[in-house]
């Protein structure tokens, strides 16, 4: 894994991927007490970062095994971001979900010209059986959400831009708060900001109680988190970072950071208010850790990954109720 | 008013104002039965485009003019553009508003670096006089929202953006619809279009009832409303197109459309699921008619101007509630 992939990966995405905004408001750097940037990819394509590496990936494969089809595990961001990208390859793409998971999620994978493939959470059926079988029998690519090199390759050129945006902003020495799950986006964007900035320094961003990641990089091993689920931070929990991501996360990242969930509903009331821009739970803990934790920040400038926007309506009014004033 | 004027206040305008993305969904080329392409002005400075008129504006004085400062009248966007422009430019602004204007806007104005005048709506004071006697006193000059040429100008560097990012998309015949109020967005946009995308055509686009510009490029001279408020579209009612915007619409628009407010509710929560943008209930009426009335759109593609995000948590979470799927 290193920034030649990222590289060759940016140029398959151009004209595919979005170049996201980096954003700011004088409001937001007023709550922070230095400058505030956010790199909105909520406003990527399918509403998160995750169409990166899913694109990345896609277009990767050799065009025999290409034509064959994908297959993915997500009931999530990373579904729309592989569904959508093999659509525009004109590829079959199967994604296996729960068969309990929201029916907009699955009715947005299928919208986005996917073959959804369900399997029952409650009566342990094993995804990795059903999609070992389907790949099998049809010769599909598993496409894994984040440790594979070329879906970090993907996430990664995230950074790259981050790099060059920061620098047209006159920053050159600041944290990259990076909200983190298995680490895909972390590590791609630290090879990234290692390679074309190395002013800017990665560090992932967890919910409470799901800070694999912050506990792992303490310790030096690979650390797991006592639950699987049960975070409105849904989009990034993870058992634990992965086996390609930690060594790149534990060599180029500072100190994970640790927010709560009451501090995210904020952020995104604050992104509602100040910078126009809907964003995820998930999605909102690097800003949320830039916005309300300041003291555990260096320097005069931090830039927030706001990583995804596939929230629905009733949690989002939530937060807007909760946080009236704009966080 | 011409295009050297619009294109000497994007000179201007360069690092200050943002170069807003052109977004889309397959899901809103679905609900529209064609392509459809938002130029997001709701994510420019300030929440709204009226940034880069205000910006022009202020730029363009020379500079012992510009130091005695500016004043405006508006309860909205314009004046959160107006003050953020005289703040990067280290001048005084004074913003004349209604003493009963939502306190969130009067506490944005004021943090902006405004000073905020302001005036008794119910004891008839009038603002004119009260902006009279202080710009006279202090050698204040006067940022009219719309019908000022360095306004139209700065509005029209949304239009030269439109033209390179729709023809960077394949698009280059289409209609590009905008919200209108006095014109100056609209007629701005037109004269950009008419100098270097000339297959666009501009239309204004207004809510029910408040379809003075409509009904002004029907009749062929300036007709206005009934009324001069009561609509959840306020950032873009008007008494009636101006008198230098509206012979510029009448030699360059297409036919006016009309949307109803709950079409306007409708696009906001297919902004927020699909695109991840907030827009204001005004700003949300191009979208709207792109959405909800494709029958009076020609072509394979639409272009719709998003021009401002300013809106409150409450209307944004009942918008949301009531178009619960996604509009």
């Amino acid at each position: 894994m290193n920034i030649n992939l990222i590289e060759a990966a940016a140029g398959r995405l151009k004209r595919h991927a979005r170049r996201t905004p980096l954003l700011s408001s004088p409001f937001l750097d007023e709550i922070a007490g230095r400058r505030v940037l956010v790199k909105t990819e909520c406003l990527q394509q399918t509403g998160s970062f995750k169409f990166r590496g899913g694109y990345s990936a896609v277009s990767a494969l050799d065009e025999a095994t290409r034509k064959r089809g994908v297959i993915a595990y997500s009931s999530g961001n990373h579904a729309q971001g592989v569904a959508l990208a093999a659509a525009m390859h004109g590829i079959p793409a199967v994604i296996v979900m729960p068969a309990d998971a929201p029916a907009m999620k699955l009715d947005n994978t299928r919208r986005l010209g996917a073959e959804v493939v369900t399997y029952d959470r409650a009566n342990f059926e094993s995804r990795e059986e059903i999609g070992a079988v389907l790949a099998g029998e049809r010769g599909l690519t598993l496409i894994k959400p984040y440790d594979e090199p070329q879906v970090i390759a993907g996430q990664g050129t995230t950074g790259l831009e981050i790099a060059e945006q920061a620098a047209r902003a006159g920053v050159e020495t600041a944290d990259v708060l990076i909200p983190c799950g298995g680490g895909g986006l972390t590590s791609g964007i630290a090879l990234a900001l290692e390679a074309h900035a190395p002013g800017l320094r990665p560090r992932p961003v967890e919910p409470q109680e799901f800070d694999d990641t912050a506990r792992s990089l303490a310790s030096g091993r690979i650390e797991s988190n006592a639950r699987a689920s049960g975070s409105i931070c849904d989009a990034i929990i993870t058992p634990s970072p992965g086996e390609i991501t930690f060594p790149i996360m534990a060599r180029l990242c500072g100190p994970g950071m640790v927010v709560s969930e009451d501090d995210c509903l904020r952020a995104m009331a604050a992104a509602f208010a100040r910078l126009k821009v809907v964003i995820e739970p998930g999605g909102a803990v690097a800003l949320a850790a830039a916005l309300y934790h300041p003291g555990t920040v260096a320097g005069d400038a931090v830039i927030a990954v706001a990583s995804g926007g596939n929230v629905d309506a009733v949690m989002f009014a939530k937060a807007l109720q909760k946080y009236r004033d704009g966080g």
